[in-house]
């Protein structure tokens, strides 16, 4: 099984087997894709398998908006820090933590609704669009389509709800590029930490935990090795975490929600 | 295929049929378990599925402390609006949003990172801990296992970082009681929005979106009704949205994460 891949361990294996855990194991990101395109029946299947997701008190609080005019795709490459596998990918998708739906309901009834004024809602909203998308992007796995996550959606989110059309109290929580992948990139499953390292019993032991740590930044070293990458996991998570100067806009993003109707307080 | 349950429509079906799609459309919550325990292997599984889920820049920043123990669950479900299938679940999962991970790596290497205390990050643990969750999710179903989430583990964040010692910057974002289903369960797979209510193409249409929406209201009020509960679709999310006094205390998450060491700015 490829336990061994993901926990970059030779002798990895879990006691169980089924086809979902065997998809999901095997999941790794595509950012090349071969010429076929995604259809819609294909479509319709991801957002079914994505609305097939639980839901906090069924309130569905997120969209999907689906792209495929080239011209938009390679807009929003440009408004996600330039990353051109999105215009190169036949099917964009933007989720959109949508808090607007139920705002729309609310006035429609003439009702006065004040929870999604708070944080809590608008983490509910990114929350359970999560959920959904994840759904998505196993159905797609089991399909023999590849995908990508691309959170660099949230650099420029005025500009991305502008390209979209959004209504207020609606943002986008990320984006998901679709397509065949191509067999020719060169990637594999990257290992994840140990799994003693984030799985704790009955209560959260962080020496114990932390102590996986040094294994898995020589692993990642390893794999980032055969990419031609430098650093260890350290290294990396420290450069990624160091500030605003490495967050692409993002630090902005509690006063982009205010703006963009989701007031989070 | 079970897209007619999924939308509550006899005729509704989907062109693609793969046995992860399967496991996904019939989802439902299980919150009555049968009397066997989910062994050591399948908790190492759900784990393991849960890990190959993506993560924003291979952060992985997220937790998860597995409860067995009867009194722990019980003080759980107290802290969590008291329901009780949280100890009748023979496993519960609280997933935790952990950014003190990170913040250890950096303190132990001497380094400063700014990162972690922006709004940003807070939401790239929720929705990466979500991803991972929902991984768990759809791997225990394929076992036979059901699920349920709790996101009234948010209504005491305080307490119940002290019940599990959780470090500082590391929050409880949901609890998944897991667990082999009481097949005398009164429950079924519940009706989502129909798709073009939450599925636009290339840009929002609100007006086309949510045209669809008295007709949902209506197959939820037959869903409901089979159920012995009042109500509309509408109905249910606006006194769910009220106000303070619907969120059980959660409209203090802001506060909260602050005192937790996230302070999401």
């Amino acid at each position: 099984m490829s336990a061994a891949a993901r926990y970059g361990e030779p002798g990895a294996a879990i006691g169980a087997d089924t086809a979902v855990l065997r998809v999901q194991l095997e999941h790794r990101s595509v950012r090349e894709f071969g010429p076929r395109d995604v259809t819609e029946a294909e479509l319709e299947a991801l957002v079914t398998a994505a609305q097939s997701a639980p839901t906090s008190s069924n309130l569905q609080p997120w969209s999907v908006v689906a792209v495929r005019d080239p011209a938009r795709k390679a807009r929003l490459a440009e408004l996600s820090a330039g990353q051109g596998f999105i215009e190169r990918a036949p099917l964009f998708l933007v989720w959109i933590a949508d808090l607007g739906r139920a705002r729309r309901l609310a006035e429609r009834a003439g009702a006065v609704i004040c929870a999604p004024d708070y944080l809590e809602t608008t983490v509910i909203g990114f929350i359970d669009t999560a959920l959904a998308a994840q759904n998505a992007v196993v159905a797609a796995e089991s399909l023999g389509l590849g995908t990508v996550f691309v959170g660099a959606i949230r650099n420029r989110p005025l500009e991305v709800a502008e390209e979209l059309g959004l209504p207020a109290h609606a943002v986008a929580a990320f984006g998901l590029a679709v397509g065949e992948p191509d067999p020719s990139e060169r990637a594999d499953v990257k290992p994840r930490l140990p799994r003693e390292a984030v799985l704790h019993r009955e209560r959260y032991d962080a020496a114990a935990a932390d102590a996986h740590l040094p294994v898995y930044d020589e692993r990642l070293r390893a794999y980032n090795t055969r990419f031609g990458l430098p650093g260890t996991w350290t290294d990396r998570i420290l450069a990624r975490l160091k500030g605003p100067e490495s967050m692409g806009g993002r630090h902005a993003l509690r006063e982009t929600l205010f703006r963009l109707g989701l007031p989070s307080r």
